[in-house]
């Protein structure tokens, strides 16, 4: 059935992916976004689909449609960007989820929203599964973006008990690919932008804080799985395990120390004079995070398919472009 | 200096208290409040006080005043309440402490927010100190408080640090005295009711759980010591301790089981033919809560002078007053 769907952070990283693979399966796309780190060139290729609408439009302010799905995907996501405005950080994670849910409660829309593996903050649980509750600094630098996901999905829980909305949510994990931002300053993607220019790879701290790194494929098929399943069989799945609406660990638990990835990546560009070096640790860095994945292998017969090594190679395809690297 | 004071929540428990006491010191006092919880009884006496006014207004709807402070009480705070609505609670945690901040910042107020022990959730680290980062289920039916909560000190934080928003927090660990609201939920005043209209007394649980009480009086004398210190001197305690704003927990570190109060209680209303009964305990409900109160000490020269036995006997002489307990 083809579905009227909004993306909201329609033109950023993932959200570009999300409207190729919903405009693939037939549905109609309207991609909202402001434009702050979402850019024109991610969707350009889309724009002249008659199924695909860009609406310039912040989520933190009031807006209306009839869609059959909404997919909540704005806010800046790298600390480089989520801390240039911190307040806006958090408005646009709390406000502009509340504006979502607002609307899919008046328009009876499914809602998937794309928390994150921030919440758990600075994990003292390892792997961390859907039911850890998170060691995060309410006052830190990294507060903003952390706590306006918290807050979200404290509203979403809310508006599914209170309301009976539809909201569905991913906790997604580190995820790279093409269409990241070069200058974001999250790790795969400054490594391979160094690498490129021949600049050295900065290792913050000692680099054996270990993250997990999943190609951005694999987190569509979760989401779009997730989104497919019927109401009743989520409800089936998840009141037993004392939960009141869908959450769902995506991500890809192969653990890489940041050392290895600068490894990797200085290997499948072997052209490259880039060196490693080393700089302090900024505050509040999370020394390890990993997904639990067993609900998302249940529910959704989903895993990630995607190695490191593969999903580097294409992610450094579309970055030795020239004219994306230095857009 | 007598300073024009603004009090969100001013018609509340703890906003009539200290609206009375800014009086008493020859303050201007505007009291906004939205009588969802607070009631016109509790400053019915202050309404003929011409430096005195009261303000019907929610501080999730946008407002204007030129003030010297802000002192920003408003929230729903015992769970019977918060969660009527628990959307709205979330949204008079962050959008009111947005609203707030803001007029702070055009108007150069400084601001008192009055954050809370529930941003420790159910903590792992007892007692609980300033630095300890909490607890929390973002998706349980306690979190449109905790996390509404946690993200306005973020947006303080945040405040403080990009905009010199000159905001100071205190956590209030449990607090009780006259002008509790009677139907609450909440336990001293729970006890109180009860054991004065002879109904049996509900523990939750095996009454085992213990909690501080701290007297309201002992948590005014916390807050205009911290307001009235000047902003070097603070900057000057917390800066080395790493905290970009002041966050100084304000609570009685008395430990008493819930078994213990309504014992206390019964014991002090000896005419009463109330029971003691119990009944299972709620999802999420805390099972240790107490303050770490070493950085109100050094900083505010501050600690509780109202033990537990005499502030119920005040309590429970305000709650004897028929037309009050029939509120």
């Amino acid at each position: 059935m083809r579905e009227k769907c909004l993306i909201t952070g329609g033109a950023g990283f993932i959200g570009s992916h999300l409207a190729r693979r919903l405009l693939a399966e037939g549905h109609e796309v309207t991609a909202m976004d402001n434009l702050f780190t979402g850019t024109k060139a991610n969707i350009y290729d889309l724009l002249d689909n008659p199924r695909f609408t860009f609406m310039l439009h912040d989520v933190t302010q009031p807006f209306w449609g009839q869609f059959d799905v909404i997919y909540n995907l704005a806010c800046p996501a790298s600390p480089i960007h989520y801390q240039r405005n911190p307040v806006e950080t958090t408005k646009t994670s709390f406000v502009g989820m509340l504006n979502v849910l607002e609307l899919a409660l008046k328009t009876k829309a499914r809602v998937l929203h794309t928390s994150t593996s921030e919440i758990y903050g600075d994990p003292l649980c390892h792997p961390q599964p859907e039911t850890y509750w998170g060691n995060v600094n309410t006052i830190g630098i990294r507060s903003c973006y952390d706590e306006g996901k918290r807050a979200a999905e404290t509203i979403s829980a809310d508006f599914a008990r209170e309301y009976g909305v539809d909201v569905r949510l991913v906790r997604i994990f580190n995820t790279y690919g093409p269409n990241m931002h070069p200058h974001d300053g999250r790790v795969v993607s400054n490594f391979i932008v160094q690498a490129l220019a021949n600049r050295d790879l900065t290792l913050y701290g000692d680099g054996h804080q270990t993250r997990s790194f999943q190609y951005v494929d694999d987190l569509l098929n979760a989401i779009l799985a997730l989104v497919a399943l019927p109401k009743e069989r989520l409800h089936a799945f998840f009141a037993p395990r004392g939960f009141d609406l869908p959450v769902v660990n995506v991500g890809n638990p192969g653990e890489f120390t940041i050392r290895e990835l600068a490894e990797k990546t200085l290997a499948l560009i072997p052209e490259s004079r880039s060196q490693i070096v080393r700089k302090p640790l900024p505050k509040d860095d999370p020394q390890r995070r990993k997904p639990d994945i067993t609900w998302a292998k249940e529910l959704l017969d989903w895993q990630p398919t995607v190695d490191l090594d593969t999903g580097l190679r294409r992610t450094i395809e579309y970055f030795r472009s020239a004219d994306r690297t230095a857009r």
